[in-house]
């Protein structure tokens, strides 16, 4: 525990009436609502493996909460509270409050406390642990997908992988430093769609999922994957494809529903100005199929991203 | 998500009926009781900082999940879940087992499951969240020591700043890398003590949170202090009441209760097997003397550990 770092953590902290104590003892003690689950989830970004030493404080403050609140968003599940864990390599009170404005802006517009956490030296590392809401039984989960169903897509893929492959264009970057928690769109989703989940390993493996989970096969057409003004410009469509299937990084929710929804989870997720395409369908039996606009079949060079893999250095 | 690890760490979760969903989809999904507040707490371990690379990985499970029990303990709430982000180097299946061996071995025992958390390449890093629960108010909170308490603290205190220092003792040298949270014996005090720490800081450090949360000051005697067999067999006195003061790393349980509930905290304590001693007492006033056998105050050469401070490295 730094004291002098969390008194300026504190000090950034907006309350939520359900926190009835918060940083500074031992632990946070917090108010479930009745008829609610508590969904948790936990993620990691290490230097060197999830960004580079040179991505600024303030886009790592943010991406760290995204990537977490994207987690809460594919369940459906309304954010609440959180906690950090930040390792740093010396008490930079400066990197603290650069980090802290990108944490705490996002934190901010989707009402999430920031509950406790620990703050050590190390290595740049900062994990963080999220907790959200969600009506029993509203829950989306990776297995619930069905035979028929339409898979969707909000926004687009492959733009983050494009700039992480040096593409230079401040539209991709942005993509791949501030992602955009698609967390209005999962709770428009609840009781609308079947099964959920975010792309963050890239949009086959994370679909991958969702289909052992559920035991269904899927078909992607790629002349209906959405692509961003940023990604169409990029001229080589084998590399785009591969971005877009394959890339990672985006947190975009992949979601199936039902096609006699199509037109209510069209109308709910326009409410939040979230853009979504149907992107292919689930179909019976194992693994998916991806159908090239002339109706061959297309191939991944490789199909996500894996932190231990030899390619991942 | 290293999809290997994850699968030899879901091989070894003990179920619990208030899982609704445990690993393997984007969040858990947990019932937490009607009338119960959540309690949350997040501790991290890095190489280097807080244990020393020879530390061995069954130690490091054990002792990355005790001291976020120990949070739990202190305030007075029973353990329930736990999410983990672990940073490893390499995809090491062996170190990985070996750790597991530890963390679920106590995971076990206080039937605390493992919901979530994330395996990244990186730097040897564990972050642990936990999550208790306890009755709406009766947390044991740091702002609620009162003038006229008696100041208690579980087992001893030095142990492990005996062994950090180089101390050759089988003994020591297991209280600092296998600590033992105090749960039993923090739910025991739920509507007897007032204010309750635990002492991972190191005893006046963390009884100094006590007493500026609460508004008061504290006398302790140094002849009070419980010894254990081993650090009274270190024969420089000045050296001992160094490590039981100001060592850190202990894990016992500092709280303040009425001198009317002497017996009864005695009784409950001894229900659960825990010793506990009664050290000191809380005044009027602010800071914290200790007093020598022979009635003088004694002065530590320093309070507690700060991981950022120039001593600490």
């Amino acid at each position: 525990m730094e004291f002098a770092l969390i008194d300026r953590i504190r000090a950034r902290i907006q309350p939520r009436r359900d926190v009835r104590l918060g940083i500074g003892d031992d632990a946070a003690l917090l108010a479930v609502p009745t008829g609610q689950l508590l969904a948790v989830s936990m993620d990691t970004l290490n230097v060197g493996v999830h960004f580079h030493a040179e991505v600024g404080p303030a886009a790592l403050g943010h991406k760290v909460l995204a990537v977490n609140l994207s987690d809460l968003a594919a369940m459906g599940a309304e954010p609440a509270w959180c906690t950090l864990a930040l390792s740093l390599p010396d008490a930079d009170a400066a990197w603290l409050d650069a980090f802290l404005d990108g944490f705490c802006a996002l934190a901010d517009a989707h009402r999430v406390t920031l509950v406790g956490g620990d703050t050590t030296r190390g290595p740049l590392s900062i994990s963080v642990t999220v907790h959200g809401f969600v009506p029993s039984g509203q829950a989306l989960r990776r297995d619930a997908a069905r035979v028929g169903d339409d898979i969707w897509l909000t926004g687009s893929s492959g733009d983050a992988a494009a700039a992480l492959a040096g593409i230079a264009d401040p539209a991709l970057r942005e993509r791949l430093d501030r992602p955009t928690p698609r967390i209005q769109a999962g709770l428009a989703l609840r009781r609308r769609a079947h099964a959920c989940i975010d792309v963050s390993d890239g949009l086959l493996a994370d679909l991958g999922h969702v289909l052992s989970a559920s035991g269904v096969a899927a078909e992607i057409e790629l002349a209906a994957l959405p692509v961003s003004p940023a990604l169409s410009a990029v001229s080589d469509q084998s590399r785009r494809w591969q971005w877009q299937l394959a890339g990672g990084d985006d947190y975009e929710l992949l979601f199936t529903a039902a096609e006699r929804d199509r037109d209510s989870i069209a109308a709910a997720l326009a409410a939040v100005q979230t853009p979504a395409a149907r992107i292919g369908r689930i179909v019976a039996g194992a693994g998916c199929r991806v159908l090239r606009p002339d109706g061959g079949e297309w191939q991944p060079s490789r199909l996500g991203y894996e932190h231990f893999a030899a390619d991942a250095a």
